[in-house]
């Protein structure tokens, strides 16, 4: 048995799964703020182990800048820890081999070995959620950088909009799935969730399709520069924002390909896991573990 | 004995190196157009190993776009060549082990592993000459992606301005050794080449400084994106342009500090090795074939 847990902002989705990766039991609880959440990860980890009795190893997915290499959490604002060595308070506790990782690498490692970037050697996997990140394989590697690569989302598209990271531009400030309902309310007085504006855009309503068309340009821009520097066959398209489907998909597609000249044009297309990616990548990571002894 | 050579678009530069990467014997010639070109690089690469007597790897450094993996020369508008498949072919001629590459990453191979980049286990070694491009490593892994990872120069910088790609605000239309130069000559009507630019500058041309000015925004901006993306600690520039020293690396380190947040900060540098930093990278690739046996 394999123990996963996705930490996210919110709440933490736990699972003891398989060796085939199926889900044996699942637990979801809200993610505390500061040390609370360092000793609820370790706690939840403990139950889902026992509760698993025969366990062999644990993968733990994390947000923030997170080393997966030293298995260390350097910093999460959303959850406000700074350097928790998860890996070896995890191992110390339970006795177990552990994986660390970033949540959105842990969800890209879904979508390449299992979901929509499968057999592709250079992928882009990018959730538009609340914020904006990407998992990076080159060459068949998942690029890590210290925790530091794959930040897409805080660069900048050249636009003049403050960002919560205190930069200015950044596409996450523009295109996330939160950026998208803030710009139709400032546009209109409206209140509305990227869903509800993509809805809109079906419907023919002209102030959600200029929003619409804006957001597509901004994450052309942005999949455009990576699509030079990183050379992608395939940019998966995960979270809330790709429940649009075709309405995101057509046009982005059509909006890169007219930035790019002699570069690999890449595939575009909707990742394969919902929220489930995380847990599913994390038990991946615990899995290689014991497969590497 | 080693045998390198680095093809450029104007001229080809062979050695024979001992096993420690000393010169033993160098050649330069021009480098011919279109298939005249191959059989001038077999002729040149047969002739070093005949000189060497006793040559046991042959390392080769090709422009445009090549596949470093399958050894492959697969596009060079400037040379005109097409899906050259170099490294069987030198192989057949000379009956040695043969490595292919980028010349763009046999420099960066030669900055990583003995020059300015040393020590790294992320960076970016970038030569702004008439082009500009980057030899990307992540995680101690020189990215390759089938040949077209690192095309930093065919990254928009978000400016009206053609690019010989046929694109439009490419880094390298605005921020290449030539560019500069350009747009120097088309604001003044006098023409000058980037080296003299830099003079002018230091002299207190004002339209020089201009010139500078904007062009270390361009660069700041596509550090900034390659930043989030791919988190170098250290970025080296090389080619015609680092010949600027500081009156570059100040300005645009203070630029790139200016554009970045939380992202992990690059330290900026300039190219240990001259114009022979493709042969010594192409040496050490020849070099670790020979290791790995």
């Amino acid at each position: 048995m394999i123990v996963a847990l996705d930490v996210g902002g919110t709440s933490m989705k736990g699972a003891v799964l398989s060796p085939g990766l199926d889900r044996v039991a699942a637990l979801r609880r809200p993610t505390p703020r500061g040390e609370a959440a360092v000793d609820a990860v370790l706690e939840t980890v403990a139950e889902l182990v026992e509760q698993a009795g025969t366990a062999q190893a644990v993968g733990l997915a994390v947000p923030g800048i997170v080393d997966d290499e030293r298995g260390v959490a350097a910093w999460s604002e959303n959850i406000g820890w700074r350097d928790v060595p998860f890996r070896d308070l995890i191992a110390e506790r339970t006795g177990l081999p552990v994986a660390v990782g970033h949540d959105v690498r842990a969800g890209g490692t879904a979508e390449i070995r299992l979901g929509a970037a499968q057999g592709a050697r250079n992928s882009l996997v990018i959730p538009i959620g609340t914020g904006i990140a990407a998992a990076m394989v080159i060459d068949g590697h998942l690029c890590v950088g210290n925790g530091y690569a794959g930040e897409i989302g805080h660069m900048s598209v050249g636009v003049d909009e403050p960002c919560v990271c205190g930069g200015t531009g950044c596409l996450e400030a523009v295109a996330s799935a939160a950026a998208v309902g803030r710009r139709y309310a400032r546009r209109t007085g409206r209140d509305a969730t990227a869903g509800e504006v993509a809805a809109l855009v079906s419907e023919g309503d002209a102030d959600a399709a200029a929003i619409w068309a804006e957001t597509i340009g901004f994450l052309g821009t942005a999949l455009a520069a990576a699509t030079a520097l990183v050379a992608p066959e395939v940019i998966v398209i995960g979270g809330g924002l790709s429940r649009a489907g075709d309405l995101l998909l057509g046009p982005l597609s059509d909006d890169l390909a007219g930035r790019l000249t002699f570069h690999r044009r890449p595939r575009l297309t909707i990742a394969t896991f919902g929220d489930e990616a995380g847990c599913v990548g994390a038990g991946l990571w615990a899995r290689d573990l014991l497969e590497r002894r």
